[in-house]
C-alpha cells in the first residue's frame, strides 16, 4: 500500500495552502459505512456514533433493486418506503378490477398482504476492501481490452467466492472514486416482499410532476411492504425504532439509504461533455417519452393504469435532468468546479516539483494524475461521438420494449452461459445469474398494446436518426412501417410468456437457435453490432476515465484526505444535516408543512388533479389535527436512489423518510450547496397522525410504535 | 402563352398512357374558386354549380388570419367558425376574473359583444391571373439572388396597386404550383371583429389532446363573431342560410375554407428530407414545448389561463406531425409516391424524345423538368445542413417570447422602411404595412412569468444545440445563466408597451437606436446573422426549388390537364365529398355521432378531464333530444387551416362546420386517400339544438335559422 502513503504524505506538504479551499461545504457528503464521517460529526455537532449504533443503522437499511431505499421498521420484517418506490408493484400487482397504483392497499392481517413480483430487497451485512486483489490483476502490458477483460475476471472470481445462493448471500465488488478502490458488498437478499399498505396516489404524490421536486410540499409518500422467509415474516434483530418526537428546527438528523449516482468528482470536460451532449440528448428522449405516454395514458383508464407508472418515472427524470442541465448552465456554479479543478492541478504540479525522491511507481501516478485532465477530454469528445449509437444499439433505445430486453437476455444467456467464467459478460457471471434469473422469471403482467406504442415510437425514432435508408433501419423494419412492424414483432413474440421463457433460458443455444421467434431474431440482428459498440466504449472510453479518474482521485485524496467521500454507485451510503428552511427569491420556505396546508393547497388548486384530495382525506379532515407536522426539509446530502430512506435522529430513531429534494437540490448531482439545496421528507407525527384517523390502520400503528 | 400550349398538346399526344392512373382519387381537390371542379363534380355527382353559387360561397367565406376559417352566417356580420379558431381570441380578452376559453361567453345583447385584439379577417373578392407579369420580371441572366429580389419587388409593386388601405382593401400576390403560377388576391379586409358566443371549451374541445383528430367525436367546437364597420354590424349580403334538414349518408357535401399548406406535389427527395430531417427535427421542439407548457400550466389555474392555448396548439400539430411522419414512414404511401413520380419522369423523357419540333423555350424547359429532381434532391440536402441554423437564427427558435418578434419587427422597420420599396424585406412592403402595424400595436396582454419560461428555455436549447462555448451562445448570454439571462430580457424590456412600441416605430432609427433597449439590442446582435441566413435559404435553396417545381408543374399540367389542382397556400379552396362512415381495425365507423354518445364517452371515462362536461351540459340533458345528430365525417380534402370552414349542401345551406380530420387523414399533407380519411364536423343539427336547449341563446338561434 505504498501508493496511499506516499499520498498522505504529500498531502501533509501541501496542508497550508489547500486547508483554505475546504473540500467538503457545511454536510455535504454520501458517506461509506466503513469511513463514516466522525471527525466531521464531532468537530461541527460534538456527535460521536459507537459502532454499534453504525451498524444497526446499517443492517436496518434496505435496498430496493428496483431502484430506491428503505428501511426495517418492525421486528417482523416490516420495511417503509416511498409510494413511489413502491409504485412499480402496486402497478403489478393490480387488475382490470383492483388498482391498488391509484386507489391504494390496506392488509388489515397477515393473510391479506400480497406477494410482489420480480421485487428483490438487499441488506447490506459486511464490506471487505479488495482494491489490491482487483488492481493486482492489471497488468501494465495489457492493453485497454485485456485491463477490462482480467478487472472482470477477477471481480467475478471475488464476487463468486464469497456469495452463497442457497442462503440468500449476494455478493457485488463496488468500485469506488472511479475505480481508485474497490470494496466487496456482501448482502443478504429477499424476494419474498409482500404488499402491506399503500395510501391513494392522489395523497402520496399530491401535486404530481407540478409539485415534485418543489416546496414547501404535503405529501405522504409512503408504502409498506413485508419480508417473508421460508413463507414466515422475517424476524429482524436490526430495525428502527419510531420516534415519540419528531424532530425540532436545526435537530441534528441522519439519512441512511442508496444514493444513485453522482459526478461530483467528473472533470469540468466531462460536466461540459454532459451540458453539451449528454444531458440535451437524453432529454431529447425524456421529452419524447413523455408526449407519447402521457398522451396515451389519457385515452382511457385502463391505459392510465398500464402506463402511468412509467409516465411518472420519465417526468422525473425529466424534471431531475432539467435541474441538473440548469445548474451546469450556471456560470457561478460552474466556476466553483473550475476553481476546484484549478486546485487540483496545482497539488499535483506541486508533487511534481517536489524535489523528495520518488518511487517509479510514485513518478508514474503524477504523470497519470497529470495527464489525466486531457485524457478524460479526450475521452468525453470520442463519447460525444458515439453515444448516439450505443444508447440505441447497445443500451437498446432503437427497440423501448420490455420483450426485447427478454429476449436479448435469453440470447445472450445461450451463448455466455457456454463460455468459461473468465470469459462471460459481467451481468452473466455466476454470482449474478440469480438475481438476473429473479428478473427474467418474474410473471409480472405486460400489455401487448403498450409494447407496441413504445416499440412502434422507437422504432420510428430509430428511422428518423438514421435515416430510412439506414443498412441496419432497413434490415429492422424489413419493408413494414414502424407501427406494423413493432405489431408484427409484439404480438409474434412468445418471450411474454414466463414458461417460454424459462424453456429457452434452461435450454441453451439449441432452443434459442430453433425458437425462431421474431423479437429473439431481431435481438440477433443487431447482436454484432451491440456487442462490438460496448467492446469499443469500455476500451477506447471508460478504461482510460477510470485510470484517469483513479489517478484523479488518489491525488485528490493526498491532498484532502478523510474529507472526502467517493461519488454515489447505488450502495449503502450515510448523510446527515439539519432540519432547516431556505430563502427562495428573497422569501423565506420555512422547514415544516402541516396536515393543515394540504387542505388549503387543494383548495387553491380548485381540487382539481393532480391536487385533487382522496374522498377520505376529505371526510377525516375534522378529526384530524392539523397542526400535525406533514413534511420538512434538512440539509442531508441526498440524490436520487435515496428514495425511501429513512430520517432518524441521534438516537438511531425514525424521525421521517426521505421522497425527493427541492429544485435547488437538483445540481447535488455535480456539487453540493448547502445554502439553498434541501432534502424533503414525510415527517414521522405526519405519518401517524395519518395511519391513525385517515386510514384507521391501528395493527400497523401498532406494529411501528410497539404499542 | 406558348409553353402553356406546348404542354397541353403534348399532354394529349399521350392521352392513352396518362389515363391509367389518375391524377387524383376519388373526391381528391382542394379547388381554387377560379378554376373549380365543374367536371369532376358533373362526372362524379351529377352537379353543375352557377356562377353565381360560387361568387356567393367565396364571398360568404371568411379567412381568420390567426390561421383559421369561417364563414359569414346572417345579415348582419355574424361570423361562425371554432371554438379554436376563436380560442386565442378568448384567451386574450380573458381576464384574472373572467377565463372566458373555460367559462365560455354569451353576449345576449349587441352591447355586451367584446372586441378583439389584433384580430384581422379577410374576405376574398376577386382573383386576378398576374402569372406573366411576375415571370417576366426575371431575366434569364439573373443570379438566383437577383432574381429573388427581382421577383419580390414586382410582387410588391402589384399589390400596392390593387390595394386601398383606407378602404381596407388588401391586396396579396398568391403564388401557386409551386412558382408556377401567380394569382393577384383582393380581400376586403375587417379588423373589428367581436366576440359574440363562445362555449365551455370542455364542450368544444370534448376529450382534449385525447380524442383529436379521433373519431368518433363528440364536440360542439364553435364560436360565434360579428363584424363591425364604423362601429355598426356589417351589413352582409353574401351570407350562408341554415340548413333545416342537415344532411343524410352519403349526400356530397362542400367545403369552403383555407387549408394551409400540402406538400402533394412534392418530389420523393423532398419527402425524404420531411421524413428524415424536417419533421424530425420539429417534432423534437414540438415535445420539448408541450413538455415545458404542460407542466407549467399545470402548477396553477393562473399559469393554465396563461398558457392553455399555446399548449393546445403545440399539442395539435405534435399529433398531425406524427401523423404525417407516420405516413411517410409507411411503404406503401411511399410506394405510391414514387410511382407517381416515375410516370412523371416518363412523361417527361417522353416529350424530350418526341421528334416534333421544338422552340428553344420549350426545349429549355423539358430539360429543366428533367433535371429538377436532381435540383431539388440537392437543394434538399443543403436545406438538411441549413435546418438548424435557419430554425436557431432567422425564424427566431432561439428566442422563443412574443417580445423578441416585436423588438426584430421594431429594429427591421426602422432600416426598411428607409429604403426603396424595391429593396426591402417583402413583409415590410407598403401594401403589407397596414396589417404588419395592426399586428404590432395590438394591445394583447402578455406576462412576463410565461414569456421568461419560454425564453430561458429557448435560451437552453440554443446553449445545448450549439454548445456553450459557441460565439454567438456566449454573446447572447452575457456571461448569464439561460434562466438568469432570459429574466433579464423580459422584465427589462419596453416593448412589452405598445404605447413605447408605436413611438419607436413611428420614431425611425434614432428613436430604436436611442432606446437601449436589451430586447431589441439582442434582436440586433443576430440580425446580421439572420438576415445573411435568410439570403442564403432563399436563393440556394427556394430559388432553385422554385424554378424546378415551377418546370414539374407545367409538366404535370401538361399530364394531366385540369385534373390538377395547386398545393394548399392559405388561400380560398372548394373541397367537396359525401357524407360517409369508414372502417377501422376491420370495424365500422359510422359516419354520425348523437348527442347522447357524448354523455356515454364522457362516463365510461368517469367524467374526469378531458371527459368532463360542463355542469350546464349535466343540468339540460333531459332536455335534449339525444338522437340529433352531433359530429359527423364526409371524403371531403381537408387539411389544416380548414377549421372552422362551413359545409354546405348543394343548395349552398350550413349543414356543418368542419373542425378536425381523423387520424387517418393526417396524411392528406402529402397524399389523398378517401378510402380512409376523414374530415370531421359538428353537424348543424347539434349545434342548433345545443344553442336552443342547453345555451337558450334564443336571439342567436333566431339570427342563424331567421325566424
Amino acid at each position: 500500500m505504498r501508493r496511499r502513503s506516499l499520498l498522505l504524505t504529500a498531502a501533509a506538504v501541501v496542508g497550508v495552502l489547500v486547508s483554505s479551499t475546504p473540500a467538503v461545504h457545511g454536510d455535504e457528503g454520501m458517506w461509506l459505512f466503513n469511513a463514516p464521517p466522525l471527525k466531521q460529526l464531532k468537530e461541527a455537532y460534538q456527535f460521536e456514533p459507537s459502532q454499534a449504533w453504525l451498524d444497526h443503522l446499517q443492517k436496518s437499511s434496505v435496498r430496493f433493486n428496483s431502484g430506491g431505499s428503505g428501511s426495517f421498521v418492525s421486528a417482523d420484517g416490516l420495511v417503509m418506503t416511498n409510494h413511489h418506490v413502491g409504485a412499480d408493484d402496486l402497478q403489478k400487482l393490480s387488475t382490470a378490477e383492483k388498482n391498488y397504483l391509484r386507489d391504494g392497499f390496506h392488509a388489515k392481517t397477515r393473510g391479506e398482504e400480497l406477494k410482489c413480483k420480480g421485487l428483490e430487497l438487499n441488506v447490506l451485512q459486511s464490506i471487505k476492501i479488495v482494491t489490491d486483489e482487483v488492481v493486482g490483476a492489471v497488468k501494465d502490458e495489457f492493453t485497454p481490452a485485456e485491463a477490462v477483460k482480467a478487472r472482470q475476471s477477477k471481480i467475478g472470481e471475488l464476487e463468486k467466492a464469497a456469495a452463497d445462493p442457497a442462503k440468500g448471500i449476494r455478493a457485488d465488488v463496488v468500485a469506488l472514486f472511479a475505480g481508485g478502490q474497490y470494496h466487496l458488498y456482501v448482502f443478504k437478499k429477499y424476494t419474498d416482499v409482500r404488499l402491506v399498505f399503500a395510501p391513494e396516489k392522489a395523497i402520496a404524490f399530491f401535486g404530481g410532476d407540478s409539485d415534485n421536486f418543489e416546496y414547501p410540499r404535503f405529501d405522504l409518500d409512503i408504502c409498506f411492504f413485508r419480508v417473508y422467509e421460508n413463507d414466515k415474516p422475517l424476524q429482524t434483530e436490526h430495525h428502527l425504532t419510531w420516534s415519540d418526537a419528531g424532530t425540532k428546527e436545526n435537530e441534528l438528523v441522519f439519512v441512511s439509504g442508496h444514493p444513485g449516482k453522482t459526478n461530483r468528482q467528473n472533470t469540468v470536460a466531462e460536466l461540459q461533455y454532459l451540458r453539451d451532449t449528454g444531458y440535451p440528448f437524453l432529454l431529447q428522449r425524456l421529452n419524447r417519452l413523455e408526449v407519447l405516454l402521457g398522451s396515451w395514458v389519457e385515452r382511457s383508464e385502463a391505459n392510465r393504469q398500464k402506463g402511468e407508472d412509467d409516465l411518472f418515472g420519465i417526468q422525473n427524470s425529466r424534471k431531475a435532468r432539467i435541474g441538473g442541465l440548469g445548474g451546469l448552465l450556471e456560470p457561478k456554479l460552474m466556476g466553483r468546479k473550475i476553481a476546484e479543478e484549478e486546485r487540483l492541478k496545482q497539488f499535483i504540479q506541486m508533487q511534481i516539483n517536489d524535489r523528495r525522491a520518488k518511487t517509479a511507481e510514485e513518478t508514474k501516478l503524477l504523470e497519470t494524475a497529470k495527464g489525466a485532465f486531457d485524457a478524460i477530454a479526450a475521452a468525453e469528445k470520442l463519447r460525444a461521438g458515439m453515444i448516439k449509437d450505443v444508447t440505441f444499439w447497445n443500451n437498446g433505445a432503437a427497440f423501448n420494449t420490455t420483450f426485447f430486453g427478454m429476449a436479448r437476455t435469453l440470447l445472450r444467456a445461450a451463448d455466455e452461459k457456454a463460455k468459461p467464467a473468465a470469459e462471460r459478460l459481467p451481468e452473466f457471471a455466476e454470482a449474478r445469474l440469480p438475481s438476473l434469473e429473479f428478473g427474467l422469471f418474474s410473471d409480472e403482467p405486460h400489455y401487448d398494446d403498450f409494447e407496441i406504442l413504445k416499440l412502434a415510437d422507437s422504432l420510428t425514432m430509430t428511422a428518423n436518426h438514421y435515416g430510412s435508408a439506414d443498412e441496419t433501419v432497413v434490415k429492422i423494419l424489413a419493408g413494414k412501417s414502424p407501427r406494423e412492424r413493432a405489431f408484427e414483432l409484439v404480438s409474434g413474440t412468445k418471450v411474454k410468456n414466463v414458461d417460454f421463457r424459462r424453456k429457452l433460458y434452461e435450454g441453451g443455444k439449441t432452443a434459442v437457435d430453433a425458437a425462431a421467434d421474431p423479437m429473439i431474431e431481431l435481438a440477433r440482428l443487431v447482436d454484432g453490432k451491440s456487442r462490438e459498440l460496448r467492446k469499443e466504449f469500455e476500451s477506447k472510453i471508460e478504461e482510460p476515465k477510470r485510470n484517469a479518474y483513479s489517478a484523479l482521485a488518489k491525488a485528490r485524496y493526498a491532498m484532502d484526505g478523510d474529507k472526502t467521500y467517493p461519488d454515489a454507485t447505488f450502495t449503502l451510503r450515510l448523510s446527515y444535516g439539519t432540519v432547516k428552511g431556505f430563502t427562495e427569491d428573497g422569501k423565506a420556505v420555512p422547514a415544516y408543512t402541516e396536515l393543515g396546508g394540504l387542505y388549503d393547497r387543494s383548495k387553491s388548486q380548485g381540487n382539481k388533479y393532480p391536487f385533487e384530495l382522496p374522498k377520505r382525506w376529505d371526510e377525516k379532515k375534522a378529526k384530524l389535527d392539523l397542526k400535525t407536522p406533514f413534511n420538512f426539509v434538512s440539509t442531508a446530502d441526498i440524490i436520487g436512489g435515496n428514495s425511501g430512506s429513512p430520517v432518524v435522529n441521534a438516537k438511531g430513531e425514525v424521525v421521517g423518510i426521505i421522497f425527493d429534494g427541492n429544485i435547488q437540490s437538483l445540481v447535488l448531482d455535480f456539487i453540493y450547496d448547502g445554502d439553498i439545496a434541501r432534502a424533503v421528507s414525510v415527517d414521522s407525527r405526519g405519518i401517524l397522525e395519518s395511519l391513525t384517523k385517515v386510514y384507521e390502520a391501528k395493527e400497523l400503528v401498532a406494529e411501528l410504535t410497539k404499542k
